[in-house]
């Protein structure tokens, strides 16, 4: 092991393995993690070359060929909870897309949610087996977060009771869907419904993409790779464009809306029952964004502690980057960061689950805060994350941008998370949406519950800010998010009292609107920091862990400082003891920053990265690493003969 | 062409080809610039397919293309004045890096500027026909902006009145050079000397790599290609390690520092004499720092307006994306900046010029304003446009994420300058170590002249901000940096006066220091785009630019509002001002945004995004960009047979 990174890991303040199993959710689950992850790590046949050595196509094939063992080990290992199911999967992937994402979380979650008992019967075996491998084709070329504007269409045709599917436009092809270029040979497909002369709107069709024998596209389905991209390179997303499929009445899931023989529609119970998947994959993001950071600032602090750089004193050796403050600015916020976000995540899903057992109760009333939360909180979480990962890719200076260090790829499979699943700020817009109808409530003299409890009238004033004390600092944020929102509906309203239509006033107000639901999400995420505190039972524990909470909550108010000082929670005076106080705690925070990442638990295998390594002896593995990169496969590359020899040969 | 764009460029408020020539500095420089773009672009040879489909090597491959027959047209064409060379060339690669960036930049620069006579006579003359092919061999694995702490050694012996040189170390192993890795067979080498048992620091040697017939590494030289990075792929970044690799003592480049034959070493003139070079590239990252940031810009915007999503009146078509807020908030201030950036990459230009020739004439008085200025300059403008890049990116939604947007692969580019040529942060601690001084200067009765006039005691009280005003934006810049650069020396101050030593106040002061260079440059850069605007002839250019100044400078305040709290430049009031008139600008600037973008006068060729074609028929393009993608070139991959079909076949 490296000296420098030894001597890190010597006397932390705190019980690392406490702390991964806090984390982790208890000391089984660590446990059982361990287990899964060494059935993985120890498998030959799960053993590869880097993949940035690949081509696309390469990349693809090794993907394939680990989605094929990865299913034969499931059901050789006979996993069946979803839990373990999920965190093998993670471990054989080392947390990077797959082709079989789409088939394993949307299709047979469709099947099980949508479909009616003689569809199940019909499709689910032999989709569990991967004799059907299925995606979700939703969105299009032309079409994304707006649902309402999708162009494909499927008509009843009474005569032959089937659907008869067409992609109308170029604006209409399928693109994006995961798995749908190569891998799929089915796929629910979402079109406007048109029957009896009238469009019913979206519905799901399950399509037959691909004889089942050849995997040869069926007539009139024309499919493939929407080509190269940012990341994701793993995986085969596709297009899709129909002509004149037609597939049988029996397709269309039919759990809730049902088109009968003779085309008459019959509409679901509630529109209300696609807001659960939704917030689930959501819940998901939010904690799979913290990993992501929790894999970054691995690799970053612990090759800061590695790097030496620059000479202070002569004689003396270079100091480690991470003594500097600046480097300690960059990364030990974004390590209290990932702790919040971690905890975050449990938030969400926790609120997910206890809603979901409302919801199933028959009680609607608390979707709304629900959808409102989870979207900000997605948009916050992943905005924050995906740039953090930069930040840490940049705090390693020239290797970082080697792809030796996997920060690169963390990045490119991250960034889409600020895409994906609601456009963040169309995700924040709803949020705002939310909070503007809770100050209407207000106004109409109604007490609101929850996080928004801040817009009620009766609401305190607190004394100034005690930047020693977090409670007093997650009061900051709630007044900062008071301040925000209240300020933005006023802004509306004035808008309204000139003249001004709901429409345009909306669009006058958008990026305001934006910043008042961060600052609803920023208070919401430090005060369930602040709160899951309280129930930390191991005291080592609960201080470091409050001491990355201060941190979170100091660095938020340096960072939005115009905020708070606007909404009249900080003055210049205070500023200046926020800041002096933040610098003290990076001090403190500097010597348990490896322990605080060796507390992830994450192996040099799922961190991939020559950077990040457990042992820290990054020099010599890069050099290894290097040595076998792929243009080093000959000590002359055939464009020296074909192009520069002739150059210098000639006479110009 | 799309009707959505064509609608876009009907009647702009200024005359484009007029800002165009602006930009390019005169009618005749465009002129010129379109003709050597013409020649490249109807060029068969050098037609090509989409990069990203291509393999590494296949990159590799077709850069050396590229490079000899850019290199053959160069000499068939006549091209030899620096200006031409170096606009063909960025023609040729697009803007992209090349294998011979290294060779053209450093290797014959050095050779003219370092070497004597005889070196020159010996090596230009087939350095500039490529029969030598060189690089430039400075950072080390383990060493990167920290010169002095490079580990190569050269040891003369005098014996044989040879240099030996040796890589000492894993860490010594010279790392990044571009064109090392494959193209280059010789390279300036940055090494230790040792003579008459004596380390005399870094000096520069010409090596040898490989032979001149055979292209074959030579003994003692261990040569190879880093390996795959997030950008760079068309370049072989390369590490080299000496083993004991004998070179004749007169391949020391000797103009300046000598090694005699004895081994007596004499020390150069100036040891300022290589900032010169320095500080030259700096201003070429500015410059072009605003070209990849006008091309992201051009991208974002005329996809935005192509875009629709969203139905706002039932009924209506969706609206362009440009016309939201939130998405204008994203994309114009960035417009604004690329032409802030183009003015200071000017500046800077200038500045560089008029101090060379005072350095000619023996005055290095201006040399350290000029190396602060530039070197803070070159992180504030990379750091934002980096940054910004991502932002374009990220307003693409989905097709962002394509490398069919070009946007990626703009990012991945460009990313490195926040690392090369001298990391940002230690940028920024040079230009704030600068500042500290002024203030020591000021504080010792010294008036200081230039932009950091602000220091001097007799500086003005300003009246209250006005936002209409751009004068009073750029007053209040200049209040901000003045307060906070006298804030962190104050800071610094108490430190020593708690008993603190330089060194540690300083690093406990690191990151109000950068804080303080960076209101600095926006200063900076605030005055110099509104001062430039002055010199516009054109009334209408000076309009549309003084609206873009204004933006930038209310954008700049909204970003960095708590800072001017703090200096007392803004209350509360004034802000709510500050955002409101940017609201405003945004929308009037918004019908402008298409011709600001066509201004730029970038080529689809050297654009290369389906998402930015100048006649915005994205979807098209799109689709047909994808169906020739490597996934494609069958419709079964060739993974099926071998994993899938066996997996649905297997009993499990």
């Amino acid at each position: 092991m490296n000296p420098d990174i030894k001597k890190e890991r010597e006397g932390p303040a705190f019980d690392v393995e406490a702390v991964t199993n806090l984390l982790d959710g208890g000391r089984d689950v660590t446990e059982r993690r361990r287990q899964l992850e060494a059935l993985v790590e120890n498998d030959p046949e799960f053993l590869s070359q880097p993949l940035s050595f690949l081509s696309q196509s390469g990349r693809y094939d090794h993907a394939i060929k680990r989605c094929a063992r990865m299913i034969q080990q499931i059901k050789k290992l006979g996993l069946t909870d979803p839990k373990d199911i999920s965190l093998y999967k993670r471990a054989v992937f080392c947390g990077r897309p797959c082709p079989l994402d789409l088939h394993l979380g949307m299709f047979l979650p469709m099947l099980l949610n949508q479909a009616t008992e003689d569809q199940l019967e019909h499709f689910f075996l032999p989709a569990w087996q991967c004799q059907i491998i299925g995606t979700y084709a939703q969105t299009e070329m032309g079409h994304g977060t707006f649902l309402r504007g999708l162009e494909t269409t499927a008509l009843y045709d009474p005569r032959t009771q089937e659907f008869v599917l067409n992609t109308p436009t170029v604006t209409a092809i399928k693109w994006w869907p995961g798995g749908l270029g190569k891998t799929a040979n089915h796929a629910v497909v979402l079109a406007q419904l048109y029957t009896k002369g009238t469009c019913q709107g979206l519905n799901a069709f399950i399509v037959q993409l691909r004889d089942l024998e050849t995997h040869a596209p069926l007539p009139g389905i024309i499919v493939g790779d929407i080509g190269p991209k940012f990341g994701f390179n793993d995986v085969d997303n596709g297009f899709l464009k129909l002509e004149n499929v037609r597939i049988p009445r029996t397709n269309m899931l039919m759990k809730f809306a049902k088109v009968e023989e003779d085309g008459t529609y019959i509409r679901p119970p509630s529109d209300k029952l696609a807001y659960g998947t939704m917030v689930f994959i959501r819940a998901l993001i939010v904690s799979e964004a913290s990993y992501v950071l929790a894999k970054a600032c691995t690799i970053a602090i612990r090759y800061s502690v590695v790097r030496r750089q620059s000479q202070q004193t002569p004689g003396a050796p270079e100091p480690q980057i991470l003594d500097y403050q600046t480097q300690q600015h960059k990364l030990l916020p974004l390590l209290a960061t990932t702790y919040a976000f971690h905890f975050i995540g449990n938030y969400v899903s926790k609120m997910y689950q206890n809603i979901s057992e409302s919801v199933d109760a028959g009680n609607y009333s608390q979707l709304n805060e629900l959808h409102a939360t989870s979207a900000g909180l997605k948009a916050f979480t992943t905005w924050i994350v995906v740039a953090g990962v930069e930040t840490c890719r940049m705090a390693c200076g020239g290797h970082g941008f080697s792809c030796a260090s996997g920060l690169p790829e963390l990045y490119t499979n991250s960034a889409p998370s600020c895409t994906y699943e609601g456009e963040n700020t169309v995700m924040m817009l709803q949020t705002a949406r939310y909070l503007m109808k809770c100050v209407g409530l207000v106004r109409n003299g109604i007490l609101l519950e929850g996080n928004v409890m801040y817009l009620n009238p009766a609401f305190d004033n607190r004394p100034r800010l005690d930047p020693q004390s977090v409670a007093s600092l997650v009061g900051a944020f709630c007044d900062r998010a008071s301040w925000m929102v209240t300020h933005v509906s006023q802004g509306l309203q004035s808008q309204l009292n000139c003249g001004k239509s709901q429409k345009e006033a909306w669009n006058n107000m958008l990026v305001e609107l934006v910043r008042a639901s961060e600052s609803h999400c920023h208070y919401v995420v430090v005060k369930t920091f602040a709160e899951e505190l309280e129930g930390v039972q191991d005291s080592g524990s609960r201080a470091i862990l409050s001491s990355l909470c201060h941190l979170y909550a100091l660095h938020g108010i340096t960072q939005h400082s115009g905020d708070f000082m606007q909404a009249g929670v900080l003055n210049g005076e205070e500023l200046e003891q926020v800041s002096k106080i933040l610098r003290t705690l990076l001090s403190s925070l500097r010597r348990q920053a490896v322990p605080l990442t060796d507390a992830f638990d994450i192996s040099d295998v799922q961190l991939s990265s020559v950077l990040g390594r457990h042992d820290g002896n990054v020099y010599n593995a890069l050099y290894a690493w290097a040595r076998t990169a792929p243009l080093n496969k000959s000590q002359v590359h055939e464009s020296y003969d074909k192009y520069m020899k002739p150059l210098q040969k000639s006479k110009l």
